[in-house]
């Protein structure tokens, strides 16, 4: 393995002191970018260009080619689990994640088997180890799952839902099933973040974009405890390195001193968190990744100036920042507006 | 008028003792109860039902001549400012509320007029009158408005959003244009607000669903501090006694403290926050209202009782809690779980 280069991401997510703030976009390998539409117009769908190693090698590295970003992240699907579990993920223009067989009932769940990533999912695990060699130690190389919470909720949905009627119903009415079904999942994310770490991943992030749904108690019971039992469940150190863990609920910033608990070492914030306040709660047990408003990206340059100044001065300096997005970068953003955006957190952060 | 018998939601609201916690519920007046249904099929549309005073007023007591509940909300919608602006206000089934002429450009904005009440919203202030005096002064009436951010959010978008994509652009990249409009909005929403309140609401509720998609920063800016202008202006007393205030930004547990600080009388809290944290952030400055996941009335009203009581438990007694869901009920949901959801308070909370 090539010596790594650039090792900001690693020692920010590890709350030790660096030049200036590490900065990478949630979903920079996207469609706001030509590049990534060129290669994904040549794979055809959106599922095809995940399970081709080379593409999602090619799509991963665009953004590095184009921005001096401090980490990169596999492109892949959050539901690639559920999809290997015999679900049938398929992908309507337009209209999000859709599931062919989604799960139901008791029998639906009992017949789920905890995912086997070597033989189930070895796409991802040829695409991190191809990213990683390519990446020649420039930066640091992020995977990736969904939450169980998060899955469980497409999952049982069938789709992404507004208000989570279905997923909510078996909650409340069947919690033990949906322990099961949440248990198969946290042995499954084990199984697929590890298998991850040891083909190259040098940071794992958990994405638990619909934990913010959950009423408080049914958050730490049906979310967060499973994600705490992922993080105890991860390969420690790969390389002579810690392997840090990131956890992202999305809309949960009112649970961070709960998921700082978990072991992890970063917490992913949304934009409607203040982050000095975020600090303020938990900054000395972990690092904070975040937060700007993607929508900001819409405006003009000097504007997206001045929320990242903006941002860094809520935190105020010191250790434990990563800039990012408070969610990921849209289809409709300027690439030179999210330069823009980079080259902000660079000039301002510089120590 | 007649003399008010159920004085339990205003007493909770200015945090004095009452004999049990006061219990209403968001939408009440809706699609699932049958009698509702039936109403709002011989009034044909959903904008001609809120416009035909007796069918109004009918409506807003169909549930209390079901339950017993401790207030009576208006029947009516957010988006009657904007109608009456002119934008042309209409529902295509199953996709929310939509405007014909969108505002998107300055000129647009210019050529909005502050309502008049008397005038363009007449049929909400007979409504009102007609409520309160049918009521016979069983419980008290709220009033309501959507925020003016909220309205904005609507108009700008001209229908509902899931990253208010246009609204964010504008705020960003035109910021003295979005006050503009905001202003416009507020002293549409104060004259709104005091029409009701002269024509017999005790109460007031603004309702800021969409505060909660700003940022920290925006949404002081953005919607907050319209909502403490509104305040400010409002009507201080009618009859003889208050006439308190309720702020509900949904997603706005972050800011409660900031909230508390506008003279409000109650915040209202979506599922997402614990109630007791919430009151030992701001309890001794206002009352708080809700919180339940509405999705618990899926379930049997054991799991509805229970979740009752740990709401209860962990507001942990003491003046200033008004019972609600923490959104409003859903069309799906038995009458009979509601029921068990209203009684359950009656029930636990009784001292």
């Amino acid at each position: 393995m090539s010596e790594l280069k650039n090792d900001r991401f690693l020692k920010a997510l590890m709350r030790q002191p660096v030049d200036r703030t590490p900065v990478w976009m949630m979903r920079q390998a996207g469609r706001y970018l030509p590049e990534y539409r060129a290669t994904r117009a040549q794979a055809g769908d959106f599922m095809s260009l995940c399970k081709n190693t080379e593409l999602a090698c090619e799509v991963t590295l665009q953004p590095l080619e184009r921005y001096e970003l401090d980490a990169a992240i596999l492109f892949s699907d959050i539901l690639t689990i559920p999809d290997a579990m015999g679900l049938g993920l398929y992908f309507e223009e337009g209209e999000g994640p859709k599931f062919r067989k989604p799960v139901r009932t008791e029998a639906d769940i009992n017949q789920l088997q905890v995912i086997n990533t070597a033989s189930d999912l070895s796409y991802v695990t040829d695409a991190v180890s191809m990213i990683r060699r390519e990446l020649q130690g420039r930066v640091p190389l992020i995977g990736f799952s969904g939450s169980p919470w998060t899955l469980a909720t497409y999952m049982i949905e069938g789709q992404s839902s507004r208000d989570f009627a279905r997923a909510k119903t078996m909650l409340y009415t069947q919690p033990e099933l949906m322990h099961q079904l949440l248990d198969k999942l946290a042995l499954s994310v084990i199984d697929y973040l590890n298998a991850q770490i040891v083909a190259g991943a040098q940071v794992v992030q958990i994405f638990d974009t619909w934990g913010g749904a959950l009423s408080h108690a049914a958050y730490q019971e049906f979310s967060l405890a499973y994600m705490e039992k992922i993080v105890a469940g991860l390969i420690k150190q790969a390389d002579g390195r810690d392997v840090p863990v990131i956890l992202f609920t999305k809309g949960g910033g009112h649970w961070l001193e709960a998921m700082a608990d978990t072991g992890c070492h970063g917490l992913g914030l949304d934009w409607t968190v203040d982050i000095g306040s975020a600090k303020a709660r938990v900054g000395d047990r972990v690092a904070l990744q975040g937060n700007m408003d993607p929508a900001v990206l819409r405006a003009d340059p000097a504007t997206i100036e001045r929320e990242v100044q903006s941002i860094l001065s809520s935190f105020g300096g010191g250790a434990g920042h990563i800039f990012n997005l408070g969610h990921g970068i849209t289809p409709d953003i300027d690439p030179e507006h999210a330069r823009a955006f980079i080259e902000a957190v660079h000039k301002f952060s510089a120590n």
